[in-house]
């Protein structure tokens, strides 16, 4: 079973690939499959239902969508503006009435890294509103169909000296809100998932989660307030990608389950690629385009017609 | 007296200079002007001692010091190493043994808008080390000569719906610094100290202060621990410049007084040059500049030799 | 007349408003007005037809025209695209059919320096073709609806050393485009018009024009082919707002045109504001804005339906 | 002989590496090697002597100097000047006395995508001075121990729609310099050079080197004049890392040298990594650092003793 192999995503539906045959059921595990064709889009659900089925996927109990978006690429207006349209629906589901008291909307990740910029990117894109909303009364949002949304990149421990979760625990004892959506870069296993997935979890974010960096979970058990996590992949692993194509070589040439444990066992001590990742050449470019369309997701969420 | 009429100056020294007769004492305030010849640096301190001097200045109680490096402009590295010194000096002094229990320093303003960027650009270039300490322990910390150092920049209210009050408040809480430092752009009364100038005091940041934005204090009474402030003038209000040049215009032909504070209250409901700000064309080479001497300083002061 | 006293504006149009009565006709100068109401948008055209009308308005023979938005302030996609349609249809109309032989597009201008950063910043989202008509024959571009569009951001001569009109020159003899056109920031008289105003024109780059660098013309005569030239204004030099602020005031305390001009004399010696300049706190954001409609703009212009 | 396998590197020293055996001469190519003790620096000197040589080295017939200088990666100011010395050093040896008419720096790649920055990072922080020269006289540059120093950065083909060759020729035509440094990102086969190599070479910028973009060479026979070219590794393939990967992986394990290239070929194949390059994770910041380290070396080459 592939799925012993040491995986490294961050996406749900990536772990569920990783079991030999898709069409076996998992125990605990549900899946569902959505091709959008007039949209061009592919909606995966993926709910970890119980125990099990989180042992199984080696992540927590909820429900993660894949939404996946092979042309978001391209410089097609139209066609991210409907990609917009679909996270915003899902974002919209799963946040729920948990909005009317206010949206706190964090941007993880370092905005002097590319790949790992995503968060602060979309954070600078955001209409906020909760200053707005406390000048002008509650009344005034109502009107103009506005939540209560407000946002912070705080950067990563290295930039900071503190643990994100310390930042935000204070943050929400001091302004309550309703929800929080964190926003992160996350690593995927192929590269053809790069800057074309968006996955929305209502599970938060785990330890370990994203390029490497170790930090604590960001939960409703750490911070008191649910937390729907929003990530796009932005990065493979270097191990990840070597292990992968060798594997896939090895098969090819026959060589047995085995002997194919035994090399990438080798590989993975390889000194060489770690803290490498892989990444398009175009990173700059396509992160660009991806975060505004996440950002305009967010707005039209949670600011009326904008 | 010239201090009547409405001066727009974040600079503790220029509010002492617009009083008519500098050698004329004010009550309750103590100035005292040094100049460094080897260093080509002049350092003032205006200390307000109490209620009195505070009304006349139209600032709170404390000391005052501003470090004036005209050669800051210019590209020359040893210049701004023994400017930095300076700046490290005195910030040491302010900020006293409180820093035993570890500094947080805050990069106020907008990174998005230049002029208001001092505050996140000098955050970029910190060595934060609270992390560091919490991993390997109190005495890597004194091995190192390392103070415990965490950093935010959080944006301002239009970025983030909140006050960046509110923000502070709860990460106080969290991680309790025995002393906070907010670093902030100014604005100054005089073209020639933009970018040129530092000013230091232990009073924090009151309302009203910096581009026009209204905002909450960061001092003691708001956040429960001592607040430093660290700003450099960055822009000149539009208004500032208008009336400064045409009193002087004034003067020159003879006007009275009267008349002069006609003209000018004439001037100031001008709503052309509400909301506009004078900055030199070099701004954010300059803004590079001394925001990296401003990191070094603060570097300096808590993470040993480095 | 207004007209004698130095005025410091890159628009056309603030010449033309100079004179002191706007509807009396200026010899050998043409001016045009239309409001379109549905799009909310003001288009003035100055046409100086001789040598008596260069004179007067002290700008070289040619047609001016001046694009007013407004509301390109606002965060509205539909306004933008309705101004980016006008600013299309008026730069079709001065380039004409040289657009056959290819179009060299030039950012001017420092990217480093918000305000001057405007050329630069539309050639950043310009859609450039040549290489690929080259690649894939005339064919190609008549099936796609493209011109053949090659772009530079050359910066300024303090950063290359070299003149424009020199790494133009060259440029040009290698590469054989039938039109030149030429993007830069300029210098306005009124703050409203900064970054919401376009001016095109057939008359190419004059010397002195923009923030104040002298360099020297690009026009047909320096780089034998026809140069049309786009600016918006992004800057007030502080010494015309001082100017005019001025100005305004005393006219209202009553004085007499004589002692204005002795006052406005006295301003312009004042070494305070040289090399100042008067900008928006919004600037960077409202410079994203407008450099990206006119970017559209061009696209439209030169690349089918895009 | 590993020298037969596909090597995508663009340092000579990595491809004289690639021959199985350090010792063994190859046919007209020298090798010298100079370990600098106190400096911590590694000096290499791959020259290609004749026809042979450069069909073997698969290189035009020159001299190729790396820099390996580890510790760039550490904040320590100290070594990066004694790291800037070098480079300085043996950039005077190679481009001798051409510099008298005048150097033309040129920082190929695009700004916009981080790994391709290097050139135009280079270019952004140089001290030009052609200006200067020419507005102040001949004089004024000897008095100051100044070259006539013009740079610039064109951008890539498809930001500009021209051949960088194209650009440069006209510009070499008005401007007359003695010679030009070319400045570019290059990619390496070894994860442990990127951005602490520094590769310098009087052979000019061949065809396809660089991160997989074609384009003309930059040479005295495409440009007429000579060119110095000084790259620094930033990237490696991941088709290269993978593959190296693998292959010591299958060594290991004991297979035998066809088993080992079939496997290769296999790999090389992957659509899965094309056009995909592997990058530290702190690419942004460590090329800030080394960019800065050869514009010093270069200002120091070329403006007295700053």
């Amino acid at each position: 079973m592939k799925g012993d192999s040491k995986i490294r995503t961050d996406l749900a539906l990536e772990v569920r690939e990783s079991f030999e045959e898709d069409d076996v059921e998992i125990k605990g595990v549900v899946l569902e499959e959505e091709y959008l064709e007039e949209k061009d889009v592919k909606v995966t659900t993926v709910i970890i239902k119980d125990e099990k089925g989180a042992e199984a996927m080696r992540k927590p109990i909820g429900t993660y969508i894949t939404i996946e978006a092979k042309k978001l690429q391209e410089k097609d207006d139209d066609y991210h503006a409907s990609v917009s349209e679909e996270v915003a629906k899902y974002i919209s589901k799963l946040v729920g009435d948990a909005t009317e008291k206010g949206v706190l909307i964090v941007g993880l990740g370092n905005r002097e890294v590319t790949p790992d910029a995503l968060g602060p990117w979309v954070v600078d894109n955001l209409f906020v509103t909760r200053h707005l909303i406390r000048e002008f009364g509650d009344e005034f949002g109502k009107k103009n169909h506005l939540k209560s949304v407000s946002a912070l990149a705080p950067g990563v421990m290295a930039q900071t000296g503190m643990e994100t979760m310390e930042i935000l625990k204070g943050l929400i004892k001091e302004t309550h809100p309703g929800i929080v959506i964190a926003i992160d870069a996350l690593a995927a296993r192929s590269v053809e998932r790069l800057n074309t997935t968006v996955q929305i979890t209502d599970t938060g974010i785990s330890p370990g989660a994203g390029v490497g960096n170790n930090r604590q979970a960001l939960n409703k058990e750490s911070l008191g307030v649910d937390v729907v996590a929003l990530g796009v992949p932005t990065v493979v692993d270097a191990a990840t990608i070597v292990n992968d194509t060798m594997e896939r070589a090895l098969q090819t040439q026959g060589f047995s389950e085995g002997e194919i444990q035994s090399f990438l066992h080798e590989v993975s001590d390889s000194k060489a690629i770690h803290n490498m990742f892989v990444t398009p050449k175009n990173v700059d470019e396509s992160m660009k385009c991806i975060s505004y369309t996440i950002s305009e997701a967010l707005n039209s969420c949670f600011c009326g017609k904008e």
